[in-house]
This record gives C-alpha cells, sequence and structure tokens, in this order.
C-alpha cells in the first residue's frame, strides 16, 4: 500500500512528520511517499531508513494564510497540489497532510474529484470522548446545506464509522438545541425526519452538553453549527486549562500542589484519548485524504497514517461509492 | 420602583428566592412583590421582613417540562403567569423569574407583549469573561431569523449594554467561524452587511474561540448558532471541572494537592464573574422581564434584581422604542 505523505504545514516542521512515517512502519506494512523538500527530507533520515521511502522533491508549500482556490490553482509546485495530483493518477492509495484544510477541501474537490452523487465534501473530526470517540461532520467545509446533502454526510461518515470503531451498525446522532423531536431549526427539523425515516441507525438529537459523553457513533451537523460547536468547545477547553496553570503556578505552596496533582491529572486528561487517531478524513473525496492537525506531534500523525492504512485497506471509498450509486437510483 | 419576583422555578427552591429579595433591599430601594405560594413565602419572612413586601398568592406551578404555549394558556394560577398578567396592567415595573425560559418567552409575547417594530424577542446571556464581561444574544428564542431582525436584536442589546457596562457606544461582534469579512453562513454574510452599514460600532466578527475572551460589548449570533456554543461551553467546562476533581479526589497524595492549591483555584475561577449579573433580560418584551439561571443562588439573583432595578431606572425600552420607532420611519 502506497501512501503519499505532505510533510508541510505542521506546526513543528517537516522533522516531526518524516520521523512520524517510519514511526509508522513499525505498526503497519506501507510505502512511504514522502512529498516536501528532498534535501530536508533526507536530512532527517538514517541510511537505513532512507531507503524505505520513496520522495517526491517539492519546495513550495500552501500557507493557512493564502486562498485556498488561488493557491491550489497556482502553487503548482507545492507538496500539497503535488501529492494530489499523485493521488489522482492512481499512482497511490491514499494522502494524509497536516496543511491547511481550506486548501485541502479545495484540492479535493478541483483535483482528486468526487464521488459520483455527492455533491460536497465534507470534514470531520474525531471528538475524544469521556466514554468513547464519536465523528463529528460537518465542521466547516459547508455552510448552508440541504437536509438530503445532510443526509448523504451520515451515509458517508456510517461506512468510516463501520472501519473506525468495527462496529457493524453505527449510531448516528443529529446535533441539535434539544433532544425532543420539533425542536431545532430549519434544517435540523427537516434532517431529523430524513433520518428517521431511513435505514441507518438513528439515535435522535444530541445536545451539544453532551458532545464529550454522547455514545453516538456520529454526530451529523451542517458545517457553521459544527464549526461553532468545535471552536468554543476549544477555546473553553484551552482558557479553563489556563486557568488551572494559572492557578498552580501562583506560589510555592500551589505549585507543591501541582506537583502531588501531576500524575494524576495526566492521567484524568488522557481519557480524552487525543492521540488514537492523529487525522481525519474528508469525506467525499474520490480518494482517501487525511487531514492531521497542524499541532500533530510525531504520535499522532503515525497514528493518523495507522488510521488512512486501515481506511484504504476496508475499501471505505469502495463502500460509500456503492451506497451512494443504490441512493442515485432510487432517486431516478 | 415595584418589582415583580417569582418565587417558583428555582432548583433551590422558594426561600432561596424570597432571602434574595430581602438581600437586595440592602443595594437598592425598591418594593418586592413575591408572586407564589403565600404559605411557604410567609414562612422565610421575619417579622420585620414581612412587613416590607407585598405578596401575590399563587399556587400554580410552570415546569420546565411543561409545553410552554399550553402552560401559560391554561396555568392562569401559575405564579409566571399572574406576575405577567400585573406586569401587562402596569401594576408593576417589570419582573424577575428563575422558571422555565421557553414559558417566559411565550408569556412576555402572548401576555406582556412586544415592542413596535421587533417582530420576535431574543433571549440574552451575559458571558462571563477573562477580559470582560459580554451580552450574548439571541441564546435560543428564534432558530431561523433574517438578518433584518438580527440587525434590531443588536440595536436591542445596545441599548442595555450601555446601561450594563456604562459604555456611551458599545462594540457589536458578530458570532462567526471565521474573522475575515466573507466567512459564514446566507445568515452571517448578509448580517455582517447590515451591521458595517449600519451606525452601530461594530466589531466584526468574533469566533468562538474568544467567546471568553473577546472585548465587544455584544455579541450577535442566531438563536441556533448561539444556543449550541452555549451549550457547548457548559458541556466541556461541566466536563473538565469533573476530570479536575477526579484527579484531586483519586488518593491521598492527591487530595493534598487539592487542598493546597484550593483557594488559588477558586481565585482564578472568581475571575469568571459568574454572580455580579444574575439574570438577563427578553430583549422584545414591551415591560422589563428577567430570566434568572434555574440553578440560581441567593447573590446571584440578588444581583439579578439590581440589575432589573437599573435597567429599569435608565429606562432601556424607553430607549428601544424610541430606536425601534426611528427605524420603522427609515422603513417607510
Amino acid at each position: 500500500m502506497k501512501i503519499l505523505i505532505d510533510t508541510l504545514g505542521a506546526d513543528k516542521g517537516v522533522k516531526e512528520i518524516v520521523e512520524a512515517s517510519i514511526l509508522a512502519l513499525d505498526r503497519i506494512d506501507y510505502e512511504p511517499i514522502l512529498v516536501g523538500p528532498e534535501d530536508e527530507i533526507k536530512s532527517h533520515l538514517n541510511e537505513a531508513d532512507i531507503s524505505k521511502v520513496k520522495i517526491i522533491d517539492a519546495k513550495d508549500q500552501i500557507f493557512n494564510e493564502d486562498k485556498p482556490t488561488l493557491a491550489i490553482r497556482r502553487k503548482k509546485e507545492s507538496s500539497m497540489v503535488k501529492a494530489m495530483k499523485f493521488l489522482k493518477e492512481g499512482s497511490a492509495d491514499g494522502m494524509i497532510s497536516p496543511g491547511s484544510t481550506g486548501a485541502l477541501l479545495t484540492g479535493a474537490t478541483l483535483i482528486v474529484g468526487r464521488i459520483d452523487n455527492v455533491e460536497r465534501a465534507a470534514i470531520t473530526l474525531i471528538i475524544p470522548g469521556l466514554k468513547s470517540n464519536t465523528i463529528m461532520l460537518d465542521v466547516g467545509a459547508n455552510m448552508d446545506i440541504s437536509p438530503e446533502l445532510g443526509l448523504k454526510f451520515a451515509r458517508m461518515a456510517k461506512s468510516y464509522a463501520k472501519v473506525l470503531f468495527n462496529h457493524e451498525n453505527p449510531s448516528i446522532g443529529l446535533l441539535n438545541i434539544g433532544l425532543e423531536e420539533g425542536k431545532g431549526n430549519e434544517f435540523s427539523l427537516k434532517t431529523y425526519e430524513l433520518l428517521k425515516e431511513s435505514d441507518l441507525n438513528f439515535a435522535g438529537n444530541v445536545e451539544p452538553y453532551d458532545l464529550m459523553t454522547t455514545e453516538a457513533d456520529i454526530i451529523l451537523t451542517d458545517g457553521f453549527a459544527g464549526n461553532i460547536a468545535l471552536k468554543t468547545a476549544e477555546g473553553v477547553g484551552k482558557n479553563l486549562l489556563g486557568l488551572f496553570k494559572e492557578a498552580i503556578m501562583s506560589n510555592y505552596k500551589t505549585k507543591l500542589g501541582g506537583l502531588l496533582l501531576k500524575d494524576s491529572l495526566k492521567k484524568a486528561l488522557d481519557q480524552l484519548d487525543l492521540d488514537s487517531t492523529g487525522a481525519a478524513p474528508l469525506l467525499g473525496s474520490k480518494n482517501p485524504v487525511f487531514k492531521a492537525h497542524g499541532s500533530t506531534n510525531k504520535d499522532q500523525f503515525a497514528a493518523g497514517i495507522v488510521q488512512l492504512a486501515k481506511f484504504i485497506e476496508a475499501g471505505v471509498i469502495e463502500d460509500i461509492e456503492k451506497d451512494m450509486n443504490k441512493e442515485g437510483e432510487n432517486n431516478d
């Protein structure tokens, strides 16, 4: 299995991504194709490891500040565009990138192309839960979507959840402002109806209180509300942890208190299993495209490569295509 | 100044609310009209305090589980409905309730009535910020609103913010998924344009990361996204604090650590000034209606009464009416 690895775009730099690709070789059998500045990539590899990878030289980088459409069209020498062209040609089985989400999404549409009958691709996120992890989508790609497209997002996520969680019939919750049927905005009201009538394992509405504690495998939302929830959670989490750190650092007594708590606190926070998945797919892309967080570290990125390999091996996209063809036929 | 106090609906019971109304007498000069079960209310008052309050006997209660419209129409003997009728008649200057938000909102429309030219009332929330507090609206009353109504919500919040923050020209941010103009869904894109063209002090988009750190006085959002943000923040906050508590309680060493941190932690969390406002208005109601949280305590509810008194004294509703009449004329 050949996996394209975009080495540019991680906060921690090329080295972290190169080392992650080698680390993943201990866990799965695959051929890493590292895309990025060849000299720098080589400088992070020892003799033995160089023979295990292929390198596609790419000097240019797409940044978060670049306008996605312009960048994808014009930065032909960027690692992301080069990787996507290889993917499109069939020269590899999937790709993973820590780079700009917007550019990756645009490239997945303009270069790689979409699955038939899926009008838009969705950004997925794995929420680290206290009971179990949850796939949330769309978390920011599509602002105003139809309930029909929402249902397709749910179907695609189901194919992915089967592989990620090893559940035969993954459950799907709808992000909403109340548990009861009849709550919500126009999108959520209509999508609720479609989910209820569908053959999917619909678990009803999920309130945002329960994002970290829900037992649903999938949470469906439109990209606006999904992005609002995601960024609210990140902001509150960051601010609260900041207040705790401040409390611990305020004097000698509190520093000692912090020291006594350290291990136990780490254990508690480790329940939020941030490292286990490492990356998540853009669902709707015709070939597997995984997005890792810009702040990814070696372990997380290696876990992302492992997830991508599982996704490829299980034939998630073929599964989605079959499902969407059926959908298309039903609509004819 | 006469203030109607709905004594039913608080998690801590009638006693907490009755005591709060007496506590507020130390801080402002007002006439409390306590609405609820007379015998119970009296049992929580001493001789001296009984002479300072009026009581309107009301045996029935509207619960959170009641359907708001049905409850407001049928539970004529409930404390909430009785208080609203008194308010409508002009027998008091404002009311405050810890009861069902949905019922309060419905009653504000069906019994009290709306301000001319304001099609819907909005639920406001005071976000405890790390830099300063912020008024957010709408946090759940109206799901799919027009950008024009959004602009009216912003105008009403401005009148309130002048009193709450003592700012001459309060700043208004728009809750959105990115800082740049051109981000967002249809509602936020159009509302951005209206705010930019208006005479309001528009501060641009506010990302949900920054809910607790923004310096904007007001954050405008539609009720769906606002409610999603609010409930996500509450859920993440609760879960993280739960993890910390768990870490502290796990053994003797960590309990000692927790003890050493206690004061400092309390001080850090006190920056999130949850008690200072205590309640927030339903904006759009023709007479002042304040909603306190169901989990309110004595201090918070007393603070809510003080805020309501300020709101009445400053003539916020008259200010809004003037503004909306001007709006109406401009549209003619």
